[in-house]
């Protein structure tokens, strides 16, 4: 089969024009799950898909498939796609990317007339950055059934306002179709890398082999309320000055292992939070990982110890929970060797290595034979306004999706 | 002239019938300012005060005044009183007790039908504890002309609600007064002692001689925000690590001083807070006190020093903002003097001590005679649940209280 390309230009106008909604000074955008703005970046995208001559449902979690036929309908559909929410501090590329990159291998099989024989599904994730509602990958998790429908249909965001409630106030009048139930036949994902790896080593495409082993926890750390000022130093149990420590030794754990390791006290909440009173309570959102799953647990490990060594050295309650964890995966060799192939074929540079955050890819491994696959980052840095790829760098990866797309279903 | 005594039941039916109005599962109150249950606590308070004989009017800070005449009309007044209004965690006595037992004088010369020559007011002041506006003792400070009144009107709480916004809700349609403009014979307030002094001494009084210098402060950290997970350790800044080192360079500050330092970072605001996001902003308020002003200004010089050293070890920009400075202030010497007459001639044991927190009788120092007395506290921790006085520690009070406005105002 004759190697196809994409309209780069396309892509990158697509991508500029969607970074708009939810813009922010810095050049980032801010389209947290179920917002206005990510309603407006739905319609945004559906509009596209239509014009590119696809089927749009919406499922009962919001997800959205953009269909297009192929010549066999009983065929399972070849899905790629990605996300179109970003977390409070954005940038243009995580998520869309890979939401675009599909509805430029939608619009370049169109305007080329090619009819594929398995039907494409072009897909984008619910709230798959976790920062509004928790747990994160939710769209695809229930889709795949790891995660309860009702379950994440009543999960709050900060202001109490409920999954289904967003849901029903973007989508007023949709008749959501059930979610999952069905299989694929293969699921793509390309994605901005959100490191330095790439960059450094000169490679155009980063096939994801496996994953870093994380696990996620909460550290509630209790003490006792107080008024700030008479109330001697040697008599208080300050929960935030515990939550201080602890957060050091969190850090402390990933520093230890270098490159391989990572370590994480990133989300905080105190009660009461007024200058008057010292915290009787601390909530302290916690994560450690490494590559070697072996590393992750003793890290896990060492959390645990200093949360009992600071509780008992500061008279505080310090309740460890996990809550969640993710790897290590290994990525389907056969999957991963045909994006290898295409890339090669496309005279494009590869490496493989491991992610270390989770994607929506990572639940659909579970499901269909799935890849995920990277491109570089010129800033290293992601979950900032000053992610940036180039244009070139993204007409590579499409190219890449392109050409994997039509050897699973030509 | 002979002396009075309140009746200590009356006074204690009182306190736990105030404390009711926002009671708290673990027996305190959340009567935050001008909220709902503030506004019942002052509905309540007004409807007691108008049995008692009392005019009540509501000045345009919402600080309440309920007058009762003199023989002089002519005279100003003997002014006394405290504040309804609790911290989030709030006990029973913090506050309510200096207004109710103003109430029981009030109360007991209406009984025993004493005339006095001057005038006497009881005042509830607004917004004493600053928990949901800042600044603190709030109404008292714009009272005497510290704090502008638009000023104070134009603060917010965290849900954006302005100062008055929250009074036009409470008072739709009551005309407010001007606020300040006169000038007070005397100015007494009785206040739960906030720290263990009292109760380890054994006396039943505390007559406030001066106070801590207090500094207040707010250190802005900012750093990078960036993704948890592929960011090597490395390549961070963490806003939220770099708070937490501060948090504990505060707290050693305060330790370093044994009994007479105190050092706080209660308050934190942390930005994007997500959990898949590295902080790249953390706002932490702090403060450092001692009863000597030039070792609190050497806790201070610390505190920027550890600034320094922290952003510059951890490629942190932090900013230190002093928002608010109190003390040292030495209480009036004759005021204290007629309270301790009036506690001797009762058969109670005083002391003096320092206070470590403002209290409304701070501002009004600076504008009349003023005295500050302070009760034992059973559990030696206020601003939680547990805060305890018995009844016969706040008959004492009450019965001071009496006496002395009785000698100011006779």
């Amino acid at each position: 089969m004759t190697l196809q390309h994409v309209n780069g230009e396309r892509l990158w106008g697509s991508l500029m024009e969607m970074a708009r909604i939810g813009e922010t000074p810095g050049g980032g955008s801010r389209r947290l799950a179920l917002t206005a703005e990510d309603g407006r970046a739905r319609d945004l995208f559906c509009g596209w898909a239509r014009e590119a001559g696809c089927a749009v449902t919406v499922d009962r979690i919001g997800n959205i498939f953009a269909r297009r036929k192929g010549s066999d309908a009983h065929a399972p559909p070849v899905v790629f796609g990605s996300h179109l929410d970003t977390v409070p501090t954005g940038g243009k590329f995580d998520g869309p990317l890979g939401v675009l990159a599909g509805l430029e291998v939608m619009r370049r099989l169109q305007e080329q007339d090619i009819r594929t024989r398995a039907p494409l599904e072009l897909v984008n994730w619910t709230n798959e950055e976790g920062s509004r509602f928790s747990p994160m990958t939710m769209g695809s998790s229930v889709f795949v059934g790891d995660v309860a429908l009702d379950f994440a249909l009543s999960r709050q965001d900060p202001a109490g306002i409920t999954v289904s409630d967003a849901l029903a106030k973007l989508y007023p009048h949709t008749e959501l179709a059930p979610v999952g139930g069905r299989k694929f036949a293969a699921y793509l994902e390309i994605h901005v890398e959100q490191g330095p790896l790439l960059k450094e080593g000169g490679e155009a495409i980063g096939i994801v082999a496996g994953s870093y082993k994380a696990l996620y926890f909460v550290a509630t750390v209790r003490g006792e309320a107080a008024h700030v000022g008479p109330t001697l130093m040697e008599q208080r149990r300050d929960a935030m000055a515990g939550a201080a420590a602890l957060t050091l030794e969190v850090e402390r754990i990933g520093r230890a292992r270098g490159r391989d390791g990572r370590s994480n006290a990133p989300h905080v909440e105190v009660f009461p939070n007024v200058r008057g009173v010292i915290p009787a309570e601390v909530r302290l959102s916690c994560d450690v990982r490494h590559a070697d799953p072996t590393e992750s647990r003793a890290m896990a490990d060492e959390l645990r110890d200093a949360c009992g060594r600071i509780a008992r050295e500061r008279g505080l309650e310090i309740a460890l929970e996990q809550y969640f964890e993710f790897g290590p995966i290994e990525c389907d060799a056969a999957m991963a060797s045909l994006v290898r192939d295409q890339a090669s074929a496309l005279g494009l540079a590869c490496r493989d290595l491991l992610t270390v955050a989770s994607h929506d890819a990572v639940p659909m491994m579970r499901h269909c034979p799935s890849a995920l696959f990277f491109i570089p980052s010129e800033t290293g840095i992601s979950h900032n306004e000053a992610e940036y790829s180039t244009p070139e760098q993204c007409r590579h990866g499409a190219d890449v999706l392109l050409n994997a797309v039509l050897q699973l279903a030509r």
